[in-house]
Formats: C-alpha cells, sequence, structure tokens
C-alpha cells in the first residue's frame, strides 16, 4: 500500500468517526423529523454517506455482497443513474430501518472498505472515488450540523445541542483595493478538488475594493432598525416577494426582540461584534444596496481572498453559478454531482464553522437558491 | 369514597396502563412522524390524552402546579378555549419533548390524579370530566393503533408491529328485515356517552332489509375486478375526482398484486372471508350502489343492530354526521368535543378490533370525513 | 301536436328568450372571464344550455347533423357518460367560439327543436327530457345572474347591470310553531319535478317552532358588531378555519365600512329591513347559534313552509344533501343530474328573486356546498 | 421644437400606431382572457403601455388631469413606488374597462401627449422618459404577439391571427472562430439603451467558435427522436423535474404528430429548416449538450455577433442575468425597470420576428425565467 493510500485510509477512518461525533448529543427522537423538505433527517445523511462508499466503490469489488438491496431506494439522494428512490420530501416518514441498524450498517460498510484498502482490492479510480466520498461526507457533516441547528431550532424551549461556540468578533471593517487586469481562477493542481473549480481560466477584472470582515450583527441591526425590511427598492423583485409571503424581518434563529438568537449552544444574547448569519442572498443583497456597497463577484472573491481571513461563514458572491470555460461533466453517475445544478444558484465561497477542517479551499465554490438560511452564511461587501 | 368512584378510579389506572402497553413495541423513531397531516405521532397521542386530565381536571385543583406551562401549546389538540397551538400538521417536527419525558409526564399526570381521587379533592363535575376523559384516552387508543398502522405501513419491508389478528370470518351472508314505523334512537339512560348520541328521539322509518354479515374481501375482489373502480357511474362525483387524482384501484394496505395486504402482523395474504376493511365511504357507496344495494342510515342501523353481531369493524352509514333534535353544545372548551364538526362528515357505527372494549355502544356515533381510509372500516349493506 | 306539447314548445321558446334577455345587458367583455373557478363565463352557460338540448334530444333525431362537433368537449359541464370536456376552471380561457357565434349555435338549436316539435319527431321521451332541458336552462339563468353578479362585482368601480331590485322589507319577526308527529314530505304527482325530490316519505319531527319572516340586515349587523366573526364558539370547525384563511368578516359584497354592499344596481346603501343575502352555511349556522336558534330541517322546512311565505332568498337548512328513502338514480347520463352530488353538501330551500318564476316548489331541494356565497342565499331561523 | 424631438414625436406617433394594428385581427373576447399568469391580456397591455406615459410624464406637466384615477391600480405592472397594483394572476378578471374605452383612453394620453411635446412642456428629462416609453411599448408589441399567440393557441381548432410568417431557411451550419483574448462588451454611446447594457466594460475570453446558423427544426426532431427528452444525463436537475411536472415531449406549440404546429397563421407542417422555436432555457441546454457542444455566453454572443446574422429568434445564451461592473440603479420608479430583476433569470441576445424593427441592438439584454417558452426563442450553439 502506497503511502497516499494509506493517508487516504485514515481520512477515510477518521471522517467516519468525525459524522458518528456529531450526532453524539442528539436523542433518537431527533434523528429521525424533517421539519421542511430541505432538512434531512440526521439519520438519512448517516445512511446516505455511507451508501455512497458502498454504491460508487464496495459494489463493484468482487465478493462484496450488497448489505440491504432496498437501502438503494431508501439513501440515493439524486442520482438517476442508480435508479429511483424515495421523494426527498418524504425522508422524514421512514422510522426504518432504525438509527441502531444505520449504525450497523454504517461500521459494516466501513469495515469492509478498510478491509479492500488494506487487500489492495481498490484500483486507482476506486481511490479517486474514494477521495470523492470522503469529501462527499464532510459535505454531509456540515449538512448535519446546520440541519440539526434547524430541527433544535424549530422545537420549544431553545434545546441545547452542545458547545459549539459559533460567534466572534470581527475586528474593524478595513477596505482593500485590487487593480484591473487579467486574473487567473479556478484549480490547477493534482490535489482533490471539485470538477466545477476546473478549468483554470483567465478573467478580467475591473478596479475594485473588498472589505476584510464580514458584516456584523451591529451593522445589521442598524439596517433593521433603519426599515431595511420595508423598503422594497432595496430589494430584488423576488426578494420582496419571497419576504412579503413569509413575513420576513430578521435573520433565521433571530428572536423577536432583536436582542436573542438560537445557537447550537442554546439561546443567547446576539453577539455584536459577530458576523450576521443565516440570511439568504437576497438579504445580502439587500443589505450591500443599503449601504451603496454590492457582493463581490465570485472572481472578485477568489483574487482578493489571500488578503483577508475568510472560513467563518460562507459568503454570498454575486455570482450565478455556472460552468467555468472548458468544463466538462464527468460521465455517468459521478456527473450529476455537480454539473446539473448550474442554473438558479448563487455562489457561496469560503467555509464557515461548521465546515470540515481542510475541506474547503480558495477555489472552491459552494452554491445554494437565494432564498435558503440555513447554512451558516454571511455577507462581505465589495465596492 | 363512592364505590362509583373507586370503580372510575381502578378504570382511569387500567386506561392508562393500556395506553402504555399498545406503543410497547414500537421503536422510539416509530414516536415521531407525521407521515400525513390526518396522522399523529404516537408520543403526541400519549402526551395529549394526558394533558386532557392535567387541563381539565387537575388545573382546577388548588394547590396543583402545571407540569410544564408550555405542554398546552404542544398538546392541546383543537380547543379554541384553552389558547393557541401547534398546527396539526407540525406535530411530526417535534422531537422534544423525548419520548421518556412524556412517560415521565403520563406517570405526574396518572399519580397525581390517583392522589386526587384518594384525597377526595374531585368534585361530581371533576368524576364526570374524568370519566370523559376516560372515554377520550380510549378513543386515542384506538387512533394510536391506526396512525401506527399508518407509519409502520408507510416503511419499505413491512413491518411487524407484533400479535393483532385483524381477520376473521363474516360467514354467510343472510338479510333480515323491518317493518316500517316509528322507532326510537339516541341515548337515554344515566351511563357514560357522548352528547352527540342525545336526545334520544323519535324516527320514522320506511320497510327496510339488512345484511347481518359485512362485505368480505372476495366480494369486494369482484367489484374490482369486475372493473369497479373505472366505472364513473358507480362513484359520488367527489368520489370519482379523489379516486382520479390518487390514482386509486383497491383498499388501502392491499398491495398491486391484490392477493396481499399489510396488516399489524405484517405482510399476509388476504383472506377472503374477513370483512373488507380501510375502505372509505366514497368506496363504500360505489360497491354499494354497485351490487344493487345501499348503505343504511344511521337510524335503521340503530334500529337493526341487536338483531347482527357488531363491533368488528366502523360501518360507514348513508347518513351525514349533524346534530339530534333537541342537541345542545356544552358550555366552555368540553363543548369543542362534538358540536363544532357536525358539518361534512359521515356517520360510523358499531366500533371495531381496535376499538376499547367496552367503550362503545348501539348509539354509538363515530364520524370520519368521507375520503378517510385508515381506520377499520367496513361495509354494511342495506337494501 | 297536444296540447300539453304546445304548451311546453311555448314554455322552451320564452325561456330560451328569456335568458337572452339576461345577458343582453352585458358586455361583450363581460361574457369571457372566470375570476374563480366556481363561475363560469356566461358565454359558457348560453352555450353548455343550448348544448344540453343537443346532446340529448337532437341528436338521437334522423338527419340531425351535430352542429360542431367540438363543442362537445367544450360545453359538457359534467357528464361522464359524454366524453371527456374542458377541466372546469379553464372555461374562462375559451375566446372562441365568440359570443354571436354562440348566439348562431343558440338560434341553430332552438330553431332546430322547434321545427322538431312542429314536425311531430320528439318521442314521449324525448318530450320529458325537453322539459327537464327547460328546467335545466332555468337553473343556468339564476347560475347566470349570481355569475355575472360575481364577475361584476369583481371589478373596480361597482359597475351597473340593471334594474333588478334584490331587497325589500321582511317585516316583523312572528313564529309559528308545530306539534311533533309523522308528517309526509317528498314530491307525488304527475308535473315536472326533480329525481331528488322522491320519493315522497313519511318523517318524524318533534314540536318546533319557524320564523315567518327571514333574518334582516339589521339583525345580522348586530351579531357582526357584536363580535360575531371572532367568537370561535359560534362557529363549525370547519366554518372557523374558512373565516380565518380567508380573513371574513362579513358577508359577501359588503363594503368595508358595513354602509353599503354591492348589487346588480350598483353600489348602494344597506337596507336593514332587507334579508341578509350572501352568507354561506357556515355563517348562517353561527348566526343561529348566537341567537340561541338553530337552522330547520328541510323536513320542518317542507312541512311548515305553506306557512310563511318564501322565494326571497334560497334559506340553507340543516340538513345535508342526502338521498330520501327509495330514490333510485336515472341510468345514463341524465342520472348524473343529481345523484352523485348527494355528499359533503347541504340543502337549501325555498328559492330566490334570482330563480326563475314558477321554476321552484314546496319539494325543491337545491344544494350547495357549505362554503359557498355567491348565490341570492338567507337565514330563516328555528327553534 | 428640435430636429430630435420632431423625430421623436413621429416615433411616438408610429409606435402607438402599430400597438394599434397588431391588435386589429382581435375579436373583443381575445382581448380580456389570462389563460396562465404569465400571459397578460391584450387590453391589459394597450392600457398599460398608455398608463405609463401619463404616469411618468403627463402627471407632472402642469395643468393635466389624470385620466381616471383608478387606472393607476389597474395598469401598473410592477412599479412598487407608484403604489398598490391588482395581483399579476388577476388581470383576466377584468372585464371593464372595456377594450372601447381603453382605445379612448389610449387617444386621449397619445393626444395630450403630442398636445404637450408641440407646446414644448417637456424637459429634457420628460424627453428622455419619452424615448424609454418608447421602447418600452415597443417591447410590450412582442409580449402582445407572443401572449396573442398563446391565447388563440390554447384554443380549440387553432385560429388564424392573420399575416405573420415566422418561419424561414436558416441555411447550412457554419462555424466561426475566434481567438482568445480581453474584449469590451456592453452599450457606450449617447443613443438609446438601457441601463442593464452598461457600463462597458472588459472581458476576457478563451478561443470559442460559435455557429452562424440557428439550430433548425429538422435538428430538434432528430434530438427528439433519439430520446432527448427521456434522457436526464443531459438536462440541469430543474430541467428534468420541469419536464417531467409538465410531461413535456415535445417544444411549444407542436402537436403530438411531431408533424405540425400551431402558428399565428394557423396550423401547419413543421417547417424543417426553419429554426427550432419555443423552447426553454432547459430544452436549448439539453440540446447543446445532446451535441456535444454549449450555449454561447453573452459575451461571446456579443464578441462575435457581427459575423452572424441575428434577429430571427431570442437566442438563449449561458449567462445568468446579473448586473455589469459598475452597474447602477436608477432612482425611483424608473430605476424598478431593470435591476430588480438580476437574480434567477437567463439572458437571450438578438431579437425576434416579433420585435420590433430597429428595438434591438448587439448589447441588448433581454431575460426570462428558464422555464418559460412562449417567446420567439432559439438556440444557437456555441463550442
Amino acid at each position: 500500500m502506497t503511502e497516499a493510500t494509506q493517508i487516504l485510509a485514515k481520512k477515510f477512518g477518521s471522517t467516519r468517526l468525525k459524522t458518528e461525533m456529531l450526532v453524539a448529543p442528539l436523542s433518537v427522537e431527533d434523528f429521525v423529523v424533517q421539519p421542511v423538505p430541505f432538512v434531512s433527517p440526521p439519520k438519512w445523511h448517516l445512511a446516505h454517506s455511507t451508501w455512497f462508499f458502498e454504491e460508487f466503490i464496495l459494489k463493484n469489488i468482487e465478493g462484496y455482497k450488497i448489505y440491504n438491496p432496498e437501502f438503494n431506494y431508501l439513501f440515493n439522494s439524486y442520482y438517476n443513474n442508480v435508479g429511483q428512490r424515495i421523494a426527498r420530501d418524504k425522508r422524514g416518514t421512514l422510522t426504518r430501518p432504525s438509527v441502531e441498524e444505520i449504525m450497523v450498517y454504517r461500521r459494516h460498510v466501513s469495515e469492509s472498505l478498510l478491509a479492500a484498502i488494506n487487500n489492495k482490492k481498490l484500483s486507482e479510480n476506486d481511490l479517486s472515488v474514494l477521495e470523492l466520498g470522503i469529501n462527499h461526507e464532510q459535505q454531509h457533516q456540515e449538512l448535519l450540523l446546520t440541519d440539526i441547528k434547524y430541527i433544535l431550532g424549530s422545537q420549544p424551549f431553545d434545546p441545547i445541542y452542545g458547545n459549539f461556540e459559533e460567534y466572534s468578533d470581527e475586528g474593524d471593517a478595513v477596505w482593500i483595493k485590487l487593480n484591473e487586469g487579467v486574473y487567473e481562477i479556478g484549480y490547477e493542481g493534482s490535489e482533490f478538488h471539485f470538477d466545477n473549480e476546473t478549468n483554470r481560466h483567465k478573467s478580467y477584472l475591473n478596479d475594485f475594493e473588498i472589505r476584510t470582515s464580514l458584516v456584523t450583527n451591529e451593522e445589521y441591526l442598524e439596517f433593521i432598525k433603519s426599515g431595511g425590511y420595508q423598503d422594497f427598492n432595496l430589494w430584488h423583485d423576488e426578494g420582496w416577494t419571497w419576504l412579503d409571503e413569509n413575513k420576513i424581518t430578521r435573520p433565521l434563529y433571530w428572536k423577536d426582540n432583536l436582542r436573542e438568537y438560537y445557537t447550537l449552544e442554546g439561546k443567547k444574547d446576539i453577539h455584536l461584534k459577530a458576523p450576521v448569519t443565516h440570511v439568504n442572498f437576497f438579504e445580502a443583497s439587500a443589505y450591500a444596496t443599503w449601504c451603496g456597497c454590492r457582493l463581490p463577484t465570485e472572481q472578485e472573491w477568489e483574487t482578493a481572498c489571500e488578503q483577508f481571513e475568510w472560513g467563518r461563514r460562507w459568503e454570498w458572491t454575486a455570482s450565478a453559478y455556472q460552468p467555468y470555460p472548458g468544463y466538462k461533466k464527468i460521465e455517468g453517475a459521478i456527473g450529476e454531482y455537480n454539473g446539473k445544478f448550474m442554473v438558479n444558484q448563487q455562489v457561496l465561497r469560503g467555509g464557515s464553522i461548521a465546515t470540515a477542517p481542510g475541506h474547503s479551499r480558495t477555489t472552491y465554490r459552494n452554491f445554494f437558491h437565494s432564498q435558503y438560511r440555513w447554512q451558516y452564511t454571511g455577507i462581505r461587501l465589495a465596492r
């Protein structure tokens, strides 16, 4: 076994363990529910990230017997190439298999995969899918945390998940300036990356300034208090409709009193110096418009990002999620990972406190629909 | 303590215990979900039937301290007089309080109530509400079973709940005849009964015949195979729309092959001599029309019911749920129990294998909307 | 040609003419729209009532050539036996055929039918369907008026339809009393009637009182002002949901100021002594509950109706729309006229200022769903 | 009056006349309906384009009296700064004011505006809004044609609008190649243009090829016949959902037989050499993927467009509709024209046979949501 494979095997083990540690504070009941269609039950994440390794690696290894043929229907997320699946909004109706059975399934797949690695049964392609699978599970670790926050935040009485400090000081607002010119963006190299980060390509940028700190709760409160949620001129047309139909007047998890919010550590006073969080693209844009700025494009972000700290919040960009020049979808099921979502979503850059350490990078392109707020999202300004 | 009170106290204890025995076979996960709005999570039933005793009896007893003031919001079902409540279709989002905490709540209320009885703190009115509460909990025992069947029946793999024989032979079809005349129906007496069973009143009936056995699966299969679900002339207009939009071709829980169905004992061969079950009012009416008969009115049913055995299935009647002559709603929250539902529902008579023994009686009026099928419903013919 | 046939032919002619006079005040634009699914475009009524004669009579007459084979799809209302048809809520998308073309179609069918009568081509059965068709067209005359009121009432500026005095004095409230006993209700005789009025049968009634005048606007205003629309204890559960979701605080067509309403003669001051109008079953029931009364059953109504004047408003009864004892649906398409609607609707008795003179009778059973308000409905009290 | 003003006045007159000529073939009924929310009734377009001149110019001119103060509510489209308005999907409920009254309103506003020009009452800013208003009315001319096609195409019997040849030969497929480098795009100059076309800015493009002819019906038929609508790998995830839910198997207006389609000249044989039309962004992308190509970005399109003929179909680009660098929304109501729509839509370039001659230009940015097909859209390939 090469050293690279050894490292990968170790990373596989630690990632699997990390996932299980994340759900340790939950009661069995917490694992099951789906309060809204876009939130999946924690037990579904546990099973789906396991199924990924079984479906895309173990299944192809001689002698491996599928653990339970029905799981493909239950734990496939959106891979049309892999067959029919339960409707996304019905995941919360599944009480069986139980959390315990899913844990057994996890262990079975983890052990089978480690055995396969040790017995050198994995091809080069298998190893690259293994690395993809590890990164995939890391993405679900973040979704687990944000879905858990949504589930617990939907309970009365603001239950505590555990120690998970979400907020820290942003410090002073400093602007840095970049000059116009041709810049290169996109991934180039031989480390793991997603297909949507390629091809590396040239992009022409105008002069721009970008702020080193994120917008804080204090700043955002000023926006609220000055009537930001009532002034349609600040909003996209679709954002105004969203706000109006849902009677939105503040970020997700903020209490009515504008003094407290729900966190994974329970209800807390709003930390004024911390980055405003759980805002969607519409809110981020409206805030930027209100203060005479704008959101950065993803090209600007990537060009400037070495000059500021990032990784506390996923930062909404002004860029729609679209393919880079020369982008090609991979053949088959793995090709469904990214490419088919490249319409009607916005790119977010950076990472968040819920992102697995080392998972993100400067070329990483996260993406969500403009109305969603349950990720640890934030606002960086440009002008 | 009077003997009547002693009997009531004992019945209270055994009813509470029975409820807990009904949920004993469940996994914790099964307690939480709400696959469709009309099915409540089992843990909600456990808490709601407990809350009923606390809200309507204990709360008024000097010195009793509400267990948790937030539970009123969570476990009130539909009593507007008792304040705001969680939306019915959101019951399945609640993971907290946990099943275990609800069991503790149950024990607390049960013990407090028994103590109050022993200490003679219950007024005459309290005792009558206690009896209502016991009957209320019995109704929720039946809902528990039918909701559990729906939840488990929504899982892949047809999980087994436990020993619960649903089906038995109906025997031969025999018709009995009653002559026209004035009959009395409705409750009269001093035993427990619901307000909707009164006043006892005269009703004029024409000559009619009624069958002693329920329609069997074998008979219903013939209806299916002869194209009953494709012949719009057999159906109410709303029934045809329901069937068409939901692509209905057989009773709930029947498998595609028309040879098996899901039961609380798992998947089984359809028992041909057993009563057809899990049909709604539209299906019951269409079947009756198909074989040249009709459903009995509730007046006919009550008049004839001493001449046949009933209690295996709730029997759809041709009667809409409406007040009897002289019916008066009780003042206050308890008045919301029955009266406000007297529109757009159909009366069912009898009882089912899921009904608590001794709970029903010949004057008992059950009621459901015409499209629902998840109760143990069946078909009795008249002509 | 018999005298009876001559009378029928004359009635046919005058009914057809009356329909056309009803739409004379409309602009072409008014003929086309469908503001809500339950309101049909006036031109649809003109064509559908014509299609009825063509489909059920002319089509069977030797030598008659269908005017336009596509019209069956466009102008069939709900007769499954007669084939596919345009979805009800899409009637308002049809601009073609034009109003003028439909008028030509009307004349063609009217003339063809009169020629067929004169040439003695109509069988006995055809003549009975002709009489049904005339009554059918009269029903659509009433729907035309109420749909026109809805369409014009949806416009800004309260346009005037023409002279159509809707309101008159109810006079004083007088109660009459009937004694308990067996009464006969339902149609018996040889004149035209609908199948739902038969069989005539005995019914046992308790002592009851019924008011000779309808509830007035003045009385209903008192209900509103005393908080009737805010007191859930007065309402059916479904009524309270309807009121809450639609933010209802007053009858249809009443202005915000509770001093004016829209009528076919334009905006007018509310006539205090006139019968309250455009209330649904929920409102009628809530009002009756509020003043310590109830709605009469249809049996009570029919038994008492000779002792009061009726015909100004359709009067909501406490009775659900269900078949009379011995009721049999007619075979074929005509059988779809009444029977398939006998579930989840309420019976209204009497008639209204929009009903064709001579159309209704004491045994006539009108029926609508409990939430609808756009007919000329009113409230008669019983106790 | 300057020569520029004279030219503008003349253009105003001819544009107003052109609009009225476009609706000349309609029956009154055709003016009223709204078969789907995104299609407006023709009479609404006539009134709205008139209201625009009244609201944004005439209203500010001394002595001008608003024609009817209620029209602001009825004919405002989406300008929040100008007050409340009728819900978009309720435009088809308005029968009043009539078509004739709207024509009178048109003439009144046209004459008032021409008089104001002649009397030199228009400021420089007014004149610039006048030019915007003319371009605005031209946009509504195109919408009128596409909405009329949708309305007439929703009728049975494929009615003929009139002479309007939609299809012509595309000729052979030729590819042209552009070299990578920095290119300038966006409007620069002093002629009329929309704010979304600015600022002119540099953009870096890679080598690319683009086809001079649009994809033809013949080519698209091959895509259909080879199973393009059944192969999920060709589609965006949202496109596949759209296709699946709406059971889409061919472009809008194509008949089931894949040999005919509906045109404004009635039903016709599909012209194989003509550009495929009435496809949405999902279909355009899927087709491009199927043949190993892609859609051009709007930067590529603008850079290359002088080398091919454009203007027969609006061409879907791979670019989401987003602001150009330095874009600033105008203050006030006019600022709502473009900027607030810059999310979740795709840019289309070029123009169509329904576009007013001279209206479009090489920098023109049209935009629609990815699911819409009722414009004259087509497909240009890049690679």
